[in-house]
């Protein structure tokens, strides 16, 4: 894959560098594992300011109250400056924990305070739970597609990925009974469903009402465990909520939330609400990981809760979202050539593309990044190197105007690949061996 | 072991707990050995306002000048807002990292900043570190005693300790040479030396200078590798520093430092500098466990060591500290009966007490707690049942003046139980069976 190689800056994935490392012989197993993933690859170059990039997950900020946070930090440290620099506990700042129950019960969700672990952001959290449940080989039922930086945990502790399909209602039930009949056939412990059941990253999908219940009940019925990862639950464009997996049987669903999309992902505070007994196991897996969350970041969020008007915060955000959204939907309408098709997210960040059969995605980048223009290519968003005819749009951070003038670009870098397959057949890339290790989605 | 029942609210450690837990099948095989230490026990009880603690290893932070604190963070939202509140690299804040190259020069070591990682403390580069080199069953060679966190993320990726013997000059030379081949003669893998070369935790002594060679020589022409924890260092009473190993051998150490004890320790923010290809791979690692450190910490560090005298602060702390150190020798000095003997700290926070032959700290420390005083008990900081006969003193925290009355209350007890012992012989204390999971050494 000659022409990718300018975007392939992959720390130590050269070989000539592995052999130049005196410590090689020393990893552990898992490290082998650990090469960069696309979307890291891209992160340097897709932030140049003359690139439109539509790859990256970073929220919108320009939306918050910088004026009034600025005074509030101040207070924050006169006031409390004492508890905010020092060490807390594992477990969370309690009055934090409890303003968090207020803000699942907008979800449905009745949790207790001392059911909730902070973790630094929920990244942190997916990375404690496989850590408690995940021994080498051990497999996690995942969406195809599904978030990369959960790809990169599961990796981290040697699980084994088996994708489900989704379809435009999210998980296909059947499909969840048919993956896991085929994996028990195969000899392999099922550890738990990592679902994303609201506007998926990256699908753009939420799981239809009607068929939660059943998930749920597939899940208890085979001994498995629900991991509900919901950061976007909030951001629905109508400003709709659906009920969360855990607030239907609370028993067997592991909750993980997030400040990162509804205030801000820089103070990295996300949160675990967990069943009683697993919450005891992931103090302790925490303390080991990180001693505690930063204390400080736990105190800004709380004061923000407590002083600001945060639901009206959420609105305003969700407007933002939808305005872009809609620039995005209208002009892959308008711009994108016959046979892309495309879901309709109803919140979140994200649309899934999915290109004609011969183009790929991922031998493509290069070539949109040149046309000044990036996306996420499908491959990393998929365990088993599935994923080549498909792409993750992001609206979350450029301007409306900036992502239509975005998707002209990408449109006009799909026809030219289309008319080199028409003429060449198609242009397939190098087979992806193993699960890449997945980098940071902020760029 | 009654008598310390009131102490054991152990977090799912009770059989009956176990037994109700209705996800204790599908737990990884490393989640087993998570139990809560005595430290983390100790918790809620250590921290009532009666009790004196020199159980917990809490900075000092009433030094800090919260005003102007309080006005730098003000400054930074206004400022920077966008990016103290965004997603950053899982690589760290490029500024920061230049500003840490500074901190390090003071303890003679010239690191790149591109080979640094920001971490969120310390204690997840040791978490880090520990992910890439250890798999089940290799062994890390530490200090016996060993920082109680490090036990943790040990024991978290289910590494075998072997501990090395210590004298009033650190690590015994001879002794690494003998616990190198006994380990290598049990056919077990060695993969790093963990050590904590200045102002040790829990030992409070210092790794002689003439011995750091020696060590590094040992370890290098066994091909394994240094890892250098050194929160401590710039905390001698003298304002003295030691050439730190890294500064010795660049190539075969990992250096691990801390803001948390020079600076703040709620903020958690902390580094690790690498041999370059180590490095590459640590941000992979970092990725997959937090995303990225919180950008907001990192701002605010760097904009205090820019604008502050963090110098000036560092001598602040340092003479606030050895204030207390000197009110704890001269009281242990004082009070404490004929048989007992410790360490003489330079610098950092602790003093390792050595109580007569019969008396089990462990078991003595609900009688301590009973009369107001509290401490840490030196099995926690062993990986193989050890230390029942010693204890870690904190003279970080109080004032001088509660540490002389905790000691004196410390005299008592162990008078009684000096007593207790001459009458009915020793008075043990139920066999650890295996590594404990320590808790976060903030009490």
């Amino acid at each position: 894959m000659t022409d990718s190689q300018p975007l392939e800056h992959r720390q130590g994935s050269e070989p000539g560098r592995h052999n130049l490392d005196p410590h090689i012989d020393r990893y552990a197993a898992r490290t082998a594992g650990m090469t960069a993933s696309e979307i890291r690859a891209l992160f340097a170059v897709a932030s140049r300011p003359e690139v439109v990039s539509l790859a990256g997950g970073m929220p919108n900020l320009a939306a918050l109250p910088l004026e009034s946070l600025s005074g509030q930090m101040a207070e924050l440290i006169a006031e409390e400056g004492l508890v905010a620099l020092q060490y807390g506990s594992a477990h969370g700042v309690p009055a934090l924990r409890e303003q968090i129950c207020e803000v699942m019960a907008m979800e449905g969700i009745s949790g207790h305070p001392d059911d909730i672990v902070v973790t630094v952001g929920s990244q942190m959290g997916l990375d404690m739970v496989t850590r408690l449940f995940c021994d080498p080989g051990d497999v996690v039922l995942a969406e195809g597609p599904s978030y990369v930086g959960a790809l990169g945990s599961f990796a981290a502790y040697e699980a084994q990925v088996v994708h489900v399909e989704m379809d435009d209602d999210g998980l296909v039930p059947d499909t969840l009974r048919a993956a896991i009949d085929a994996t028990r056939r195969e000899g392999k412990r099922i550890k738990f469903l990592y679902t994303i059941p609201n506007f998926h990253n990256p699908a753009g999908v939420t799981l239809a009402v009607e068929r939660r219940a059943e998930i749920l009940e597939i899940c208890a019925s085979n001994d498995i465990l629900v991991v509900e990862d919901n950061p976007y639950g909030l951001l629905g464009f109508d400003g709709q909520t659906y009920p969360a997996l855990r607030s239907m049987d609370p028993d067997n669903v592991v909750y993980l939330g997030s400040f990162s999309k509804t205030f801000a992902s820089g103070l990295r505070v996300g949160w675990v609400l967990a069943p009683h007994a697993v919450r005891e196991k992931l103090v302790l897996a925490a303390e080991s990981a990180t001693l505690c969350p930063p204390t400080l970041n736990q105190l800004v969020v709380s004061r923000y809760l407590s002083t600001h008007d945060w639901k009206g915060q959420i609105k305003t955000f969700r407007e933002n979202y939808r305005e872009r959204r809609d620039a995005m939907l209208s002009s892959l309408e308008q711009h994108l050539p016959a046979g892309c098709t495309w879901t309709q997210p109803d919140g979140g960040f994200y649309v899934w593309v999915t290109v004609p059969e011969g183009v790929d995605t991922k031998a493509m980048l290069p070539r949109a990044v040149t046309a000044r223009v990036a996306y996420a290519s499908g491959t990393g968003f998929y365990a088993d190197g599935f994923g080549s005819r498909q792409m993750r749009l992001s609206y979350c951070y450029p301007t409306p105007e900036r992502i239509r003038e975005g998707v002209r670009r990408l449109a006009g870098v799909l026809e030219s690949e289309m008319e080199l397959v028409r003429t060449f057949g198609s242009v397939t890339t190098r087979a992806v061996s193993g699960p890449q290790f997945p980098g940071p989605d902020t760029a």
